[in-house]
């Protein structure tokens, strides 16, 4: 893929900027109480593809938008996925040992420690957009930005998404149930993470931020197809975690609902649509234009 | 007690101003999610004494600020109080049955719908902050406010404090790390509940709102001895959880560390010095008086 070598140093832009704001806000792990901080840590600090933040930046610079306007954005989303990846992973929930090839935070720590930590990053996403800082967006843009962010989280968001799933084990998914989960669970947050540029930015025409919501939402289904595919056709030592979970669980996935060439082809047809969307942007949108092509193609 | 029925009158208005507020706020039962709404609803309406939310209006009126200024404020730090005791009973954490007389959210519901309705009523405090509403304080306000919410609820406050408590369990606590766990874990809420009012009010006096954060560091810390006293003397159906649960837990607590009756002493000399905090207030700031009387002669 052509486009390859310069979509790695965006990458790897986007993560060392995120890693920064993340261990500037995270406390320090000798900072009592420590176990709780040490399990935060753990958690999101460390490997992470930082799809999300990546994503932020990736707006942002479509839209000529300064990356310091939207660390904090960027820096919450992955403070929010971080806490949904603890919290997905308990024994009451997904009961999954393994993340991103280590112990899940609750195997690494316990299981009380776990609950807590996650919900110390969630409420450390929502202070790190409060926090006052020269390089913020202005007052009324982060209390818009708080609220998308709010939405994407919560009930009829992220949340909601996770309930629906568990609700779902063990039933017959037809395709549109599928959907309706994985627009909640993990494309709201896709979508929020997007917003995070479009809300920051001032005066933005409508019509860039609503195309550059429809790239979200295609790269958020077409993110979870892949995810399905990884499970079905991934090694565990590559995709960081037990493949054929899903399968064990008697999970439906777009592979067992409608096979696995089909589900590359829905896959594909959704970053076409998603590249579509770009084409009323310049050469500014290419980093969402790599990592739209990254999302159906990457390994893990 | 002389104040009782003028502070009755003030609990049933606070109580049925933050009901209005959150039954605005959680989505209903029937919108699907529905087990997830249900569960988030069944752990914040209904009974519940509402000590948050009706510091938030009482400091409101010290100050003499409309109640519809901090009506989100109020609501928000509700939310987290919900939010923080679904997670709080969980198995994980204290293994608590029953709250407020009913089975708690996961004897309810289930683990996971728990886990999952606190992550969302968490989210939903932050939402509600950062709502649009023509009654609201300016943004730069409702940023400083869901600022100070984080830091009460997150890993150095009240989530912090959690994770202290059960990190001592079984261990030898003295009086300060006692202390210590309640700063954290009760008393950080109490604190910004109060905060949701000074930091609403515009061009306040430092002096008055370090006054009022007295008030309510001194309050907090009372209220949880009381607690702890309404554990050892109190009788399960009165008080709404196990009696006794503390000592079954091998918990330390106040009268266990320092003798009921000298508990029972410094929960009163927390309250005098509350009450003296007071003293550059009028009549305003009665509510908060009476509040304070009551935290030590409540029983439940």
């Amino acid at each position: 893929m052509q486009d390859a070598p310069r979509l790695k140093t965006f990458l790897k832009d986007c993560q060392d900027r995120v890693a920064k704001t993340l261990e500037h806000v995270l406390p320090a792990a000798e900072q009592p109480p420590t176990r709780l901080h040490q399990a935060m840590r753990y958690a999101v600090l460390g490997e992470g593809k930082r799809v999300r933040p990546t994503l932020a930046y990736a707006s942002a610079q479509a839209l000529d938008l300064a990356p310091e306007r939207v660390d904090a954005g960027a820096a919450a989303v992955e403070l929010i996925h971080g806490y949904s990846l603890i919290h997905d992973d308990l024994p009451a929930m997904d009961d999954d040992d393994l993340r991103r090839g280590r112990p899940s935070c609750h195997k690494a720590f316990d299981e009380a420690t776990a609950i807590l930590a996650g919900d110390a990053l969630q409420t450390l996403a929502f202070g790190v957009l409060a926090q006052d800082d020269a390089a913020a967006p202005e007052a009324p843009a982060r209390l818009r930005m708080s609220a998308a962010l709010a939405r994407a989280a919560g009930s009829i968001g992220m949340a909601g998404g996770q309930a629906l799933d568990l609700e779902s084990e063990g039933s017959d998914l037809d395709l549109v149930m599928l959907e309706n989960i994985h627009i909640h669970k993990t494309g709201a947050l896709i979508r929020a993470s997007v917003q995070m540029a479009t809300l920051a930015c001032p005066a933005l025409e409508p019509a860039k931020a609503e195309a550059l919501d429809h790239y979200a939402k295609c790269i958020g289904l077409a993110f979870q197809i892949q995810d399905d595919l990884l499970d079905v056709e991934g090694e565990t030592d590559v995709i960081g975690k037990q493949s054929g979970a899903d399968a064990a669980h008697e999970k439906a996935t777009y592979p067992s609902l409608m096979g696995i060439a089909a589900a590359h082809e829905a896959a594909n047809e959704l970053i076409s649509d998603a590249l579509a969307s770009l084409e009323p942007f310049g050469a500014g949108a290419d980093p969402l234009r790599w990592i739209a092509r990254y999302i159906v193609s990457r390994e893990r």
